[in-house]
């Protein structure tokens, strides 16, 4: 293999250096399958944008399978629970004990980027930044390949056996799938979320998911020194429209509660708007093409199930060319699309649930308020409710 | 007391014989609360009106502390179940295995009303049918009163010390209580129910919630030999515009299963249109007056919340009533109104549940067809969602 030439071949070409491109290269490398990297922006911006920041237990579990979890064990705060704040009052949800062990781990996608950038660098194959894909060739064929362009403006070709696009939404691998097998599943909030990283320690150990009549508001946490806070914003907000006081005030007013907690308030280092969108394309692989995390479907952040969806696919799509290689059988990768489908409308179903439990809809009549009400109170009040939710919340086994 | 006159007095003064307030009246009689059931209708009509037909583990229980449970235990079918059906794959739950041993009994709404009927004339205070309540006076008062007109267009009045309206969503009890006092919650939907009786034993021993691309049906029964069926219509349709064909064809296309399995037709005996709403009124109470079951709210059918709800109603006036008398203290009577919208509020909410989860809405987005699909699969391949499902199905202790 060779990539200083812009004529490469590998096993497996995949786009995009995220958390799912990145760690799909990481199995595959310990799977002794060859693969080269290639992301459009450099490592600075992957290592700093901002995402997700709530590892599942499955997700915490491949990263240890992995090998890469060694900062991430030391850092990370595991978290046994969750509350849920309405009517000015707390209500902890003790996972474990819902579970039967299971938790989540507060570590950052940064972090997890960082971890798996320095790992394949160090062991892995070719990791090519600032390296835009600009189209996929021939997916259904045995020989499919990646055109991008450097930096520099050369262009080159990955050809490869198998190509893994984990290129996000706007990414080009979707679209080498012909338009009229394909259809796309779509959902738009009227809100968004405003989140803040601020220097200062959380305001409670555990995460705080508030259901307030003016929005939601969510508190969770970095580090044991930086608050990630979150309040619902209309849809179109520019998050400069927000003074630091004003979000420091509406958090507080959100998160009010009767026994006379309050958030504490610090230096606001970053504000940021995400919109909300539910997105699943169907069917995720094409041929010898298959689509992962972002590329092929878009959870609202309620439940933090972005991130770990994207492991999930990169968790199947390694098994099934692991399977491949080993016995020759393709069939778990004519299975990927189907099977990942299964846990992704499944996490659909529990972000949309989770956005509409927390979220007040401008348009929603009295009915649907205090339907909202019942349904939280029946989740802080039935074991059954509960540990449905809790179970969802930290993820199956992959 | 005398009621061959037209000024009547007694200690609760019940409006309407329906189930709520026929039981109440057999509630109270066993605590030695005197009362009066008034009820504009005549008995036949009140003993023929087909109306909900499963009774909650905790309905059955309530029948047979009021000793009304004889020909129920003889001629009721205990169900330790229902199916779900989509996707053409039946799918039963088992209601005593998720509930610690709970199920439930179909017995028509008019076999209960005819057994409590029967009861009261023999047994209990007065019940007089074609006496049409005109309005309560005085609710806010200890010596409320109501207004009644005779069939012969003579009026009198019921003092009492309690009125309790169980006189349905269109009664005159909730109109005595102040309208800024009020809210009023509702929702309806853009489907009805077209309902059968027909003379042909069930198609399957278990009632069948059936989800179909077409629409909902619903396969339930009255007795070993009668069936009463269901198929979701579009709101405002006409019972007389569907042909006894039309409709077989129908409930076979909707329960179509891979196993070869059918409906089995018969002659129809009875057909009409069910409309679809979901109503809370608040407050439940004011002063001496009582609402108890669609006087104070209304569920869409799914689910079988209705007469259920109005028990849980009339069960807690009655222990009200009971430790009033008793003990002097009216804490129970004041706690009404919250104490049954608690109960109200997740049966509104596990009905809206139900109905969104197996109706098709027209105007559902492909999204949420997909969403409806997640969501079943969850509920029969997750046994927290099963049991969640199946202990709201079968009903909370009353």
């Amino acid at each position: 293999m060779s990539t200083s030439s812009n004529d490469i071949k590998t096993t497996v070409g995949i786009i995009g250096a995220g958390p799912a491109g990145l760690l799909l290269a990481r199995l595959l490398l310990r799977a002794g399958i060859e693969s080269v990297v290639i992301e459009a922006k450099d490592r600075e911006y992957v290592e700093q944008r901002q995402r997700a920041g709530i590892l599942e237990q499955g997700t915490v579990d491949v990263l240890r399978e992995a090998g890469a979890h060694e900062r991430m064990d030391k850092e990370g705060l595991v978290h046994d629970g969750v509350e849920f704040l309405f009517n000015k009052k707390r209500y902890p949800l003790h996972f474990p004990t819902l579970t039967g062990g299971r938790s989540v781990m507060i570590y950052a996608q940064t972090e997890v980027c960082k971890d798996l950038i320095s790992l394949q660098l160090k062991e892995g194959g070719p990791l090519l930044f600032e390296t835009k894909a600009l189209g996929v060739d021939g997916a259904n064929t045995p020989n499919p390949s990646i055109r991008f362009e450097r930096k520099d403006g050369s262009t080159g070709t990955i050809h490869a056996d198998y190509v893994v696009a984990c290129d996000g939404y706007w990414g080009v691998g979707r679209e080498a799938i012909p338009k009229e097998l394909c259809q796309d599943y779509e959902r738009t909030y009227p809100f968004s979320w405003l989140g803040i990283l601020a220097d200062v320690p959380p305001s409670n150990d555990e995460l705080i998911y508030a259901r307030h009549p003016r929005g939601f508001a969510l508190l969770s946490m970095r580090s044991p020194t930086v608050s990630r806070y979150y309040l619902q914003v209309p849809a179109g907000t520019d998050a400069k429209d927000w003074s630091d006081e004003q979000i420091w005030d509406e958090l507080e007013k959100r998160c009010e509660t009767t026994d006379g907690w309050k958030v504490q308030r610090g230096p606001i280092t970053q504000k940021s708007v995400t919109p909300m969108r539910s997105f699943v394309h169907e069917p995720m692989a094409y041929g010898s093409l298959f689509l992962a995390g972002d590329a092929a479907h878009i959870v609202p952040p309620t439940g933090a199930k972005g991130l770990n969806l994207a492991v999930g696919d990169v968790v199947t799509v390694a098994r099934a060319l692991k399977h491949k290689v080993q016995t020759g059988s393709d069939d778990l990768l004519r299975a990927y699309s189907e099977t990942c489908l299964q846990r992704v409308w499944q996490a659909e179903r529990f972000s949309y649930d989770m956005t509409n439990l927390l979220h007040t809809d401008p348009n929603a009549t009295p009915f649907e308020d205090k339907l909202q009400i019942a349904r939280l109170q029946r989740i802080v009040s039935t074991p059954s409710a509960e540990t449905d939710l809790a179970l969802a919340y930290t993820g199956f086994p992959l």
